[in-house]
């Protein structure tokens, strides 16, 4: 369609696609069958993520994925070469493991609200992106796992992200059994907002994104950052910090429109910004 | 009836009425049809918590509101009133603000429980009321949003209370997207104990109080306050200082006797204090 | 059966039974009908734990009990005996909260997952066993509470461990009331991963230990003490932290087998250790 903005000609497509449509930027894991979280995918969805800051067309991402699994975690190929290597991979993993924490912190942080679409499995790294995602939406036919334990690789970093969504004995549940959930537990465990039917998944998460989209970006990126700072604080400094928080966003001109649209009932009209 | 002790002559009630029976404060909201927090409701909530301290006949503490709103948030045309102001409202603001973190905080930090009772829509401050509060009893009419992002000022400070009561993906789809859940979505969230059927609200809270009012006060105060502080400690320092905690308990005369009850099979009698 | 190995002759068993079968280390409180905590309970419980650590053959630890308490937390009788001592029992209920608090911690702090087989009640310190263990499935006649304010002494050690499962208002509400909930409930809060029917718990919960059992006792010993670190922590801590853990993982020998095995489709072969 004509409103469709490619931020770069599909000829040159990596292994993330980014779509743009009435400012929801889709970025689509393409690198069947295991969508697997290599080196060189991290750095295009970080890019992809760096540039959507930079966009003032991008207001919500959504984060999807090409085929039947949404993300198989690590590249375990990819990794087992390097121990070759002569330091017997050390120095690859710490680069692996520092660009997907890294990576996973530019999810959070990101001041644009992320939603996580997922329509098949994702497992131990693929189900830290769900989990590091603000949102998550899920067909039927989605699943779960950290199976890290099965091969002798405790999902170490994927639970920092798991048990900050769901609670201690279910996050151990995953990480010491390995075995995978359905989605409808996923949703009991609350790592999913919504399961849906799958042929509705795109267009119900699309419904989110244009929902979240036509707000003040601005406001939401105060008000996103502020929730992941206030969550790692106690009671008497979160109240300290959004307190000042709730005095800026007052003295904004975006709260001022908004609360004088809400009270002359009228449509508030957002700065581009 | 006779039993029933107003606190001050019903007279000069102002927007927060007070009754006490049977040990049980109830504070109601009355300030209709939104019940919103502007700084006078403000000052006479936290005044009439403040009094409960000091009366020795108060041992729970019930937060009901008049009419169809159990609280609205803050009163936005008072706010925008002070956008003339030469600050352009900057001191009332932070006036504003800095009175609702401090009465949530005088919420969770009251020696006494305090139950909301829930019959309609809790927005904003106003389900900040609701997630501050030890316990929650909604009617099935109940609702619950954080919808400030719809007017240009996030709920940066309602999120604290809130995401200490419900999972962040929960807590983010409320915040981001600020729509409405009903009552059986806030219990599956955990944001309220139970849902009730409207016609025996009262009555069951008012069960949920009693039986809590039945309790020793002391233990009560010692319990509360105990839980709050150890909620934001390490595992280590959470143990070190109940362990503490359990050792002062267990030397006070309400454990004494209660322990002796216990054993002796006869009803304890607890301390006035 | 012969592969049952008794840690030490059954007749010398005290108030904890110990039995080795496949790795799986089942210690069975062995005091009824209370099960009480006392002083000695403890001492035997906590000495099983140390020497399981000791002990290469045991790989997943079940804490289970006989009769129809599975713990009724501490012993009321050995507490208030105390009394009569000069100092009113004050050195006594330091030792017996300082030997719980440390129990309590040694089972969280254990190289090895446990899991708590709940088939009755489990009450105060009892409950703070099974919030306390790894994992915990229970029957459909298991019930849960903190009813330590009804004896005037709030349960504040075992909410530290049942606050860390539950959300805040579900604790609150089982603290002040001392209400009893039921299996069903337990795992709605949070509580409990499973309920099953009583015939077949023991036979779920082996099912559950051996799955355990047959990984990595390396990396699930790694990635337990990492859990609860991590938990503990700010995001980018957490990260930081478990980032060097994954490395050191991938360069341990299991890794390298077990990822080894995944890619080659065959059966890891764990080190012993």
């Amino acid at each position: 369609m004509a409103e469709i903005l490619a931020i770069k000609p599909a000829a040159i497509d990596g292994p993330v696609i980014a779509r743009l449509d009435k400012g929801v930027l889709r970025l689509t894991l393409a690198n069947p069958p295991a969508n697997a979280l290599s080196l060189a995918v991290m750095a295009a969805l970080s890019a992809e993520l760096e540039d959507a800051k930079a966009n003032k067309s991008v207001r919500v991402i959504v984060l999807a994925a090409a085929g039947k699994v949404f993300c198989a975690g690590h590249d375990l190929k990819e990794l087992t070469a390097r121990r070759a290597d002569a330091d017997k991979g050390k120095a690859f993993f710490e680069q692996t493991f520092s660009a997907c924490t890294a990576l996973m912190q530019q999810i959070v942080r990101h001041p644009l609200p992320v939603i996580a679409e997922v329509d098949g499995l994702a497992t131990a790294a693929g189900l830290q992106l769900v989990a590091s995602c603000d949102l998550a939406i899920a067909s039927h036919e989605a699943t779960f796992c950290t199976p890290g334990v099965n091969i002798g690789l405790f999902c170490s970093t994927p639970m920092v992200a798991l048990s900050r969504n769901v609670s201690r004995k279910h996050a151990m549940e995953m990480l010491l059994t390995g075995e995978t959930i359905d989605a409808a537990t996923a949703k009991e465990f609350g790592l999913v907002n919504r399961v849906v039917p799958r042929e509705y998944l795109n267009q119900i998460v699309t419904k989110y994104a244009q929902t979240i989209a036509s707000k003040s970006s601005l406001v939401i990126k105060t008000g996103k950052e502020a929730f992941y700072a206030q969550a790692e604080m106690g009671l008497a400094d979160a109240y300290a910090y959004t307190g000042r928080i709730m005095v800026e966003n007052m003295l904004a001109r975006d709260a001022e429109e908004g609360i004088g649209a809400f009270i002359g009932k009228r449509k508030p009209e957002w700065s581009e910004e």
